[in-house]
């Protein structure tokens, strides 16, 4: 499939090298490519620069957000929460339509330091936002509950008997993200159903970073067990 | 241990029944005894009136809010959420200096129907607002993640093999929760913290309640794995 990930940090840069690897043509989108490549320093979460990543991953292509969007048949929003809406906006709407816009990002707020509150809560959320400003897109809410390391490779935490959560509008849009869930290697993929329910897995986040916290690393997820 | 059980509904009759089976002399606070033993009716969750369980549980006296703080060394807060602040006032703020107060509730608001939404969250907690009411009192939160029955009796789901959360910012009262847990048959009890970390737990809720509608029953818990 050709896959647009938008969002060149960890979690972008995660989920497109496992989707190249699994075969897809992938295109990684940001706002300016040429700013992306000449960054040398180490970012704020002490990753290498992009440009080293991209050499070490010459099958993926990095282009501005409306080149990424518009090559893509699903869309992989990937940038932080808060850049969410405006890398659609630039991605654009006509790129967009009828798209698989499959949402990892969450919406967190670190304006007040650590822990980050969220911006949208309780009776939105961050996924039902992007939806109602990209009405043709195909919105679905997954991975965002886990380490992007663990959405990619579940087989890394307990050999991967933990739970992944969908939410979303659009049946065949849930059933084209399951597929890739489940390339992913996970195995206990759970609809919550429309995409009102991602505002469930969205307000997880205060709990799993406080596990975080506990556990003492991020590579932890939640099973549910029934 | 002498233990006030707040509230007669579901939760706080399962805690108390369990805690007076477990050889804990056990109080059931509620507004007005005369009112709640004289009614009829089967509660909107369609449980039986308290009478019918009362007579099931001989051991177990009803008292008014006040009464049964006074009574007991350890205050389980099982109301309503919505009940929560106005049952301690109620208990009185010298009936509660210095005891453990175990808070079970959510903050649940069911005013715009179901799913509820959350009346606190996110930068502040029920558990936090408790605390702040009844600064003498020992805080904990913990149960509030799972159905009552499996509060009592986490071998029902997946033979215990899940996890419960405690937050409290007084080291002992949290070690005398953990015992009572660990009685109950809990075997991954994880202290998140301080009592600020009881809004991961409380806003897990919306998660909970979707996953009660995937899975079709209430009994279920999630097992951090790692």
């Amino acid at each position: 499939m050709d896959i647009a990930v938008l969002g060149t940090g960890t979690v972008g840069r995660t989920l497109a090298g496992k989707l190249s690897e699994l075969g897809h043509v992938v295109v990684v989108g940001t706002r300016d490519p040429q700013a992306t490549i000449a960054r040398k320093d180490a970012d704020a979460m002490g990753n290498p620069p992009y440009a080293v990543w991209q050499a070490e991953h010459p099958a993926v292509r990095l282009a501005p957000f409306a080149e990424a969007a518009d090559f893509g048949e699903l869309v992989v929003v990937a940038t932080n929460g808060s850049g969410s809406l405006d890398a659609l906006t630039l991605a654009g709407e006509e790129n967009l339509a009828g798209k698989v816009l499959l949402d990892v990002s969450n919406p967190l707020d670190f304006s007040q330091g650590f822990p980050p509150s969220l911006f949208v809560k309780d009776t939105d959320s961050l996924a039902e936002q992007l939806q109602r400003a990209f009405p043709a897109a195909r919105v679905v809410k997954s991975l965002n509950t886990m380490t992007a390391a663990v959405m990619v490779d579940p087989g890394r935490v307990s050999g991967g008997e933990h739970s992944v959560f969908v939410s979303g509008d659009d049946p065949e849009a849930k059933r084209i993200v399951v597929g890739l869930l489940e390339d992913f290697g996970h195995t206990d993929v759970i609809d919550l159903g429309d995409l009102s329910t991602a505002r469930g897995p969205e307000m997880y986040l205060p709990l799993w970073l406080r596990l975080m916290g506990c556990v003492g690393t991020p590579f932890f997820n939640i099973k549910v067990v029934r």
